[in-house]
């Protein structure tokens, strides 16, 4: 299995996302790598560090002049530059069938894009989605908010697609039987928009998925549910509400905390328990949010991730290629009855 | 200035409410309370009380002798419950004009189906919106979010006069010049769904609002936005997903505290300052939502008001009446070219 890595996306490109696969392969040995990107540089990057041969058997680079940054058009750029890290790694994924998957810490927006039209959607998908790890309340149980922004403009096919890839998902990763939720402004049935109040009943009668009804944004992190369902535009205003939210408490109980000297001693005996709350539900601890509905495995990492992070993203990518979720989702479509 | 008082909504009622009417009196000298509901029972509450002169003059009871509980749907029950507490309040809100305002803990739908279908809309004002005020990082400013879910469905032009409502409502308040964003899923003009492009280059040319473009999710509380205008569907998600992260922190908190005796130490030491600022950032303390497009001024209570947050939305409404927003709104609307 070979894992395309582009070199050239996040914050703290090359140097990061190279240590992280180093540090993915060093943690399981079935697979290699293929880090994409300008050639001449990584290169003399891997010479530096020294490597010894059990490392450079399994790392090979693919050259790819360009760079696409986030502040690019995605769209336009995907078009306008084919030999960027991402068009290259894409264009290798689609036809080369060694190629397994491909992790980028770039533009969010390139990385859909480019998904979309250079790899391609698997038949019968009309909108792949976003699909993050969320931590909840319940320590080691996560949700998947699907879409968390790739589509602005749903239909209710559309969310009934994304309720089903991501529980064929959330089973490969040993959640049994995943509860699924359609995210609304309420509970009961009457609540939600048109596009709830039409998604509803067909949620309700799929048989391939274990549907338990609405959601309230409150609910999200409860732990109660495996999978929320949501168009993207709302998917990502919930996502980044709560994002918000939990930074702004980190944030005022720093101030409080440094506003008055027992406030400062009840701090520093707290400074661990606030850190490892704050890591366990910082989602973009979590790896990388993975795009369902492309042919082949594509995991977007954070921007801001460095190695630890990339690592996590990339053993992702191995976990979701060797679990075949792509072909799972491609037969459960031609057995559907609905979709 | 008479504020009606629901005495019958809320999961406190009827003794609560009653409490909260009385703090109320005390705080201002300057209005009366009509109290609605079963006059029986408030008649027995208030002997009980041993009231002194000053504040019985000011006491008058509406008889309603049904209510409406948060479980009924709320069309219906406005339409089968003519003799219900909140549709006599708004039969008398509309019929007297002696009666300045509104003030329910009870079911949201309701009171807003009934703002609309028995008080009426303002004349011009396609959809009524509900605007809470949200406390935000920065102490003691707030944010407007406007509608946060009596429309689940809207248009641009909504968008627009929730705008238009919210800057009058804040300009009341004493906030200069409020700041109005847009909520959409990427600051980028580029980025929302068909809605916000839609309605985008609409609040760009609005001259009444003073609108800087659109926000994220992550940062409504940020203190920088003074009004944040979104459809009644994503906006209800939004408020409800900071929420529910709040409740997630301080949960987890609470149990990282307990792990240890450290954490004990700590939790005892910082209890004021968690206090503080749970208390700070529930915008459920921050009196009701208001209720902005229809011809009075109506106040929605939180359910689980106890008496000083039923005492702060009576306030509330005695402001949002002298301030005489209604009539700004009306007059505006007229003088608007675009709305």
């Amino acid at each position: 299995m070979k894992i395309l890595v582009d070199v050239f996306g996040g914050d703290n490109a090359p140097d990061e996302i190279i240590e992280g696969a180093l540090l993915a392969l060093k943690e399981r040995k079935d697979f290699s790598v293929e880090l994409v990107g300008d050639s001449e540089i990584i290169s003399e990057k891997l010479k530096n560090l020294n490597l010894d041969q059990n490392f450079t058997d399994r790392i090979t680079i693919l050259h790819a002049k360009d760079v696409i940054s986030c502040e690019e058009e995605p769209t336009l750029a995907i078009r306008r530059k084919p030999e960027s890290s991402i068009c290259v790694a894409f264009k290798e994924l689609k036809e080369n069938e060694q190629a397994s998957a491909f992790v980028s810490a770039g533009s969010t927006g390139a990385v859909l894009v480019g998904a979309t039209l250079k790899l391609g959607r698997i038949s019968g998908i009309n909108r792949p989605a976003l699909c993050p790890t969320i931590p909840t309340l319940i320590e080691g149980k996560n949700v998947f908010l699907t879409d968390s922004g790739a589509n602005a403009d749903c239909k209710s096919i559309n969310l009934c697609q994304f309720a089903l890839m991501a529980s064929i998902y959330a089973k490969t990763l040993g959640v049994e039987n995943p509860k699924v939720a359609l995210l609304s402004n309420g509970t009961e049935d009457e609540k939600g928009n048109l596009l709830i109040h039409e998604t509803l009943p067909l949620l309700k009668e799929m048989k391939e998925i274990n549907f338990v009804g609405n959601v309230e944004g409150r609910d999200i992190l409860s732990g109660e549910y495996d999978i929320v369902i949501s168009d993207g535009f709302s998917g990502n205003i919930a996502l980044k509400s709560m994002e918000g939210a939990i930074n702004t408490i980190f944030t005022a109980l720093r101030q409080g905390i440094y506003g008055s000297f027992k406030g400062k001693i009840g701090g520093a005996l707290l400074k661990g328990t606030f850190q490892k709350l704050k890591d366990r539900l910082d989602y973009n601890n979590k790896g990388g949010a993975i795009f369902l509905g492309v042919k082949k495995p594509v995991v977007k990492a954070h921007g801001s991730s460095k190695r630890v992070a990339i690592k996590n993203a990339i053993l992702q990518a191995v976990l979701f290629s060797e679990s075949k979720v792509c072909e799972k989702i491609e037969n459960s479509l031609i057995n559907s009855e609905q979709l």
